[in-house]
């Protein structure tokens, strides 16, 4: 598509030399650019198109990158991103060495805070704007938030402080009711009811219970009415909050019908917007295992309630809300609550399971230990996108899970080799365990053809041997054992080195263990998780305990902070791909 | 004192049989009762005397334990604990093998939920009434909640939630104006705008925008109101919210006066209400070696900032909050924004002083990754009350926290042997650090009559020699060298026996460890933290990498919840006591 405008921006400084009669034609050029680019590339389409008139209009009439932007969550932020010195590295978008699919701070002044996970924005922008306060700086400081976002507790715990204060902030909610999926949560319905014409006179609502001078809703794709509001905020001090509706997908006639595909649609035409088909595949991914599994134990188990927090797609939990939805609940971007709510379900002798991403249970860990493990609740949690996740980089990857559960006292963590084991490790935990239990697999598809057999149960704390040998012993634990079956095919002499799965990193298979200690000096460890905390270190332990004297390797994500790249990459880099741990075996033989 | 009624009740059955006139004088005997109890054998006092009709009320209207009451924190439950069936063990309140301070499943069937954190609650009752409605069962299920435990995220993400069902809840403010400090942010002010007369006509609240029904406010001590709004109340279906006035202390001049030293003021005279003087020291608290300190370091260095979330007298950051109001921010229970308010005043080069208690950092896990570590942003984590508490028991206990953090890349962890080296880790980290620190101390006393010696930089990672030895080194972290040294005095041959500070459990001082395991073939570690994951963990790890042979031994808490009881009774429990080291050198040698 021909740029007329565009072309002459790179900085957010361009932006400002135009007439604000110019900017629909830039919005124009903007959306193409993003749709052009993620038709072929992929990412987050719908939030970043539907601000694209809130982008411009910000950084035109704001001072950036002195006035600070945080974008929250961060999935809105490619017109951001292209308005400000990476438009000529936008098709690099998420790929390995390429910037990164959220702001992040190392990458771009005008990236004012690293966001990724949701809700973070207000806090972070009261601390800059006391920063400023303190230091006698003027500027302005703005926090996007959606309204999926805004519902999450620390956001709230974020305006309880601002409007306690006279920091100079302003909140911009972009209120277009869905965030992956639909938004939900009573004050969804509150702030529905509010953008509704005969209630727009109503002075008194949440926002300004909480002290902030609330204006709006405005149309968020109207540029008169977006300058004249920003503008006028600009001159009043204090705690603002600026209600903007917007359209998800704004602009592709697709992404505006179908939000929830159109949120990541992966590739599409971008003439005709239609999402391009996938390629066949004979394989599941882990999260319809999950979802196919669930709704049949549902089925044969009553007290079988499924929850997420904001991933019903996602975690493919969709299913079982199609078929159960009096026993299914989205609760919104709602971790901590999730998680208690589910022990609150517990003691009343349903059998919850709880969905939370890996990374994102990270927001509700002292309620897994507090409200859960504490009270020996027998709730199930399934921990999707544990392990890399690829693209979304080091905001998203679940590799730290295996560490911080492995500390807490009562609960069984279990990371299964493939679907089966998924499907019959959800089929053990709902019949009759006596505590809690995470179950912990990666984003993506499995390697099998056929899962759907007749359910068994899987002994807890018992490891298996896949492999028998002589010389080493490689002890895995989930789905990074196809890796290590990979690597043994590399080698000459596989018949010499044995392939434990442990299944569970806790409790340990000690027993298993013994007996491995016996025959093998030399052990190699691996799991898709810190190598601080995890199993390794667990063996590394039990191996202290009863003195064993043979050397044990550990391998797993090393003490970094990991980014984007794709999966195989990733791994590759952690040397945890087959080639690796070949090279790690031969090392060692 | 003489009980006229009290001492025919064991059980809630039992005030049900009561007429309604003699409920104040139950109430009298109840708080009778918590005073004399109390003023002996210490605990939470304020919160309970100021719930002590509400509680009254509620046992009396509803069918407990079929009805179902979780009580917010749990501070408030002594009342509750004595009607029903633990009037006689009272008297055992935090004790070893006693009853809990909190509300505990274990410990009764009317202790619906264990809740010792704050905020739960409502998440809790909301899971229990969602059981009951899938299961067709008809009962009550009751949240009692206070004003500052209800603005913390958490408890909004319930309500958000709770208002988009028609569960059969009852959320009761128990609105006393207070914590454990006075209550703070935007949703208290409202509060306290709401219970103006002027205002109470004003229909449209924050509650009702959340689809509650709301009545209220109260008077919390007067029976009439609050048998007739809760009879009711227990007519109307779906969710509901009453406000309920209430005196901190209530029924104890001085607990009503100073509310913040009776929250929990150790003994006092039970008939004048005075605090008994505490024992002379020569020693001086952890945290007014922390509070003395932000302050010197403030007064040298105008970057620095003190957060605290709800803890300004606990921390002793309202020494800090005395000198320096503008500078230091008590942000109400609400750690998730308290770690990402820290991290954006970061961005903007401020030094915040981050002061958490170790069980409450918890609570901000992911904010501590994501916001703080993933961005390398120099925030300086002071962990309070790490390693066992004491009474406050398995809730309080910071002992996850060496485990939790040890797996975060960029983060250092440290842990001071003494007031010295508190003193001087928080100079080092406001000088210049790049990256974050997470300081970690305990509950209590030191051990040094004068600490308070010129500021001297620790150089990081880097640990020290205490004492040499031959035969057997003993690595420790943190304060529980004490219990080392105390315990080398115990044996006959303590030459032999070497001590190493290693200070930092992360970065790790390897150089020393080498030296170490080039010297000693058997070597202990100790900390007061999980064994799993902490300190020794790493040792372990490092010495995989270097193929040591030598026997390591690592103490710790082992892999259980550790109940309540006194500090030294709990780390015999553990065997991490003087004594018990002295057994285990012995054992090695």
């Amino acid at each position: 598509m021909p740029q007329k405008l565009l072309k002459n921006i790179d900085l957010s400084s361009d932006v400002r030399k135009l007439t604000p009669e110019q900017l629909p034609q830039l919005a124009k050029e903007i959306r193409e650019f993003i749709i052009e680019v993620v038709a072929a590339k992929e990412g987050h389409l719908g939030a970043s198109l539907g601000v694209v008139e809130l982008t411009i209009a910000l950084h035109y009439l704001f001072d950036t990158p002195n006035d600070l932007l945080v974008w929250d969550v961060g999935h809105q932020a490619y017109g951001h991103k292209i308005l400000t010195g990476r438009k000529d590295v936008f098709h690099t978008n998420r790929q390995l060495g390429g910037i990164s699919g959220f702001p992040k701070r190392s990458e771009s002044e005008y990236d004012t805070f690293g966001v990724g996970h949701s809700s973070t924005a207000i806090s972070a922008v009261l601390g800059m704007a006391i920063a400023s306060k303190l230091q006698g700086i003027e500027k302005h400081h703005i926090a996007i938030i959606g309204d999926a976002s805004i519902a999450s507790g620390m956001a709230f715990e974020a305006l309880n402080h601002g409007g306690d204060t006279n920091a100079n902030i302003l909140v911009i909610l972009n209120d277009n009711a869905i965030g992956i999926d639909p938004s939900v949560g009573a004050l969804k319905e509150y702030l529905t009811k509010i953008k509704s014409p005969l209630l727009k006179v109503e002075q008194h609502n949440i926002f300004e219970a909480l002290n902030f001078d609330y204006s709006g809703p405005i149309d968020g794709h109207n540029f008169e009415e977006l300058l004249r509001e920003l503008e006028r905020l600009k001159k009043v001090s204090g705690p603002k909050f600026l209600h903007v509706i917007t359209t998800k997908g704004k602009g592709l006639r697709q992404a505006e019908q179908d939000q929830v595909t159109y949120h990541a649609p992966g590739k599409f035409d971008k003439i005709s917007g239609e999402v391009l088909p996938k390629e066949e595949s004979e394989y599941t991914k882990f999260q319809d295992v999950f979802g196919k599994t669930i709704v049949e134990l549902a089925q044969q188990n009553e007290k079988i309630v499924g929850i997420t927090p904001a991933m019903l797609t996602g975690s493919s939990l969709k299913l079982m809300m199609q078929e159960f939805p009096e026993r299914t609940f989205d609760v919104g971007i709602a971790e901590q609550h999730a998680v208690t709510l589910a022990a609150g379900m517990s003691t009343q002798g349903l059998i919850p399971f709880c969905n939370i991403y890996s990374t994102f249970l990270q927001r509700a860990y002292d309620q897994v230990i507090h409200d859960v493990a504490l009270q020996n609740l027998p709730v199930i949690f399934c921990l999707d996108r544990a392990g890399l996740v690829g693209e979304d980089g080091a905001t998203h990857h679940g590799v730290f899970d295996l560490a911080y559960l492995s500390c807490i006292p009562n609960l069984i963590v279990f990371a299964p080799r493939n679907e089966i084991e998924l499907r019959n490790s959800m089929f053990t935990a709902q019949k009759g365990l006596k505590q809690p239990i995470a179950i912990r697999y990666p984003r993506g598809k499995g390697k099998l053809r056929q899962w759907q057999f007749p359910f068994e149960s899987i002994p807890i704390g018992k490891g298996i041997c896949l492999q028998e040998g002589t010389q080493l012993a490689v002890l895995s634990v989930g789905t990074i054992a196809d890796n290590v079956s990979e690597a043994m095919n590399q080698l000459e002499n596989k018949e010499v080195i044995a392939h434990y799965d442990f299944r569970f990193i806790k409790p340990l298979d000690t027993q298993l263990l013994e007996t491995i200690f016996k025959k093998f000096d030399t052990i190699i460890t691996i799991e898709e998780g810190t190598i601080k905390g995890g199993f390794g270190s667990a063996v590394l332990a039990y191996a202290s305990e009863v003195n064993y004297k043979g050397h044990i390797k550990l391998l797993g994500i090393p003490d970094a902070f990991i980014h984007h790249g794709t999966i195989p990459q990733l791994q590759e880099l952690c040397k945890i791909d087959a080639t690796s741990i070949t090279k790690t075996i031969q090392g060692l033989l």
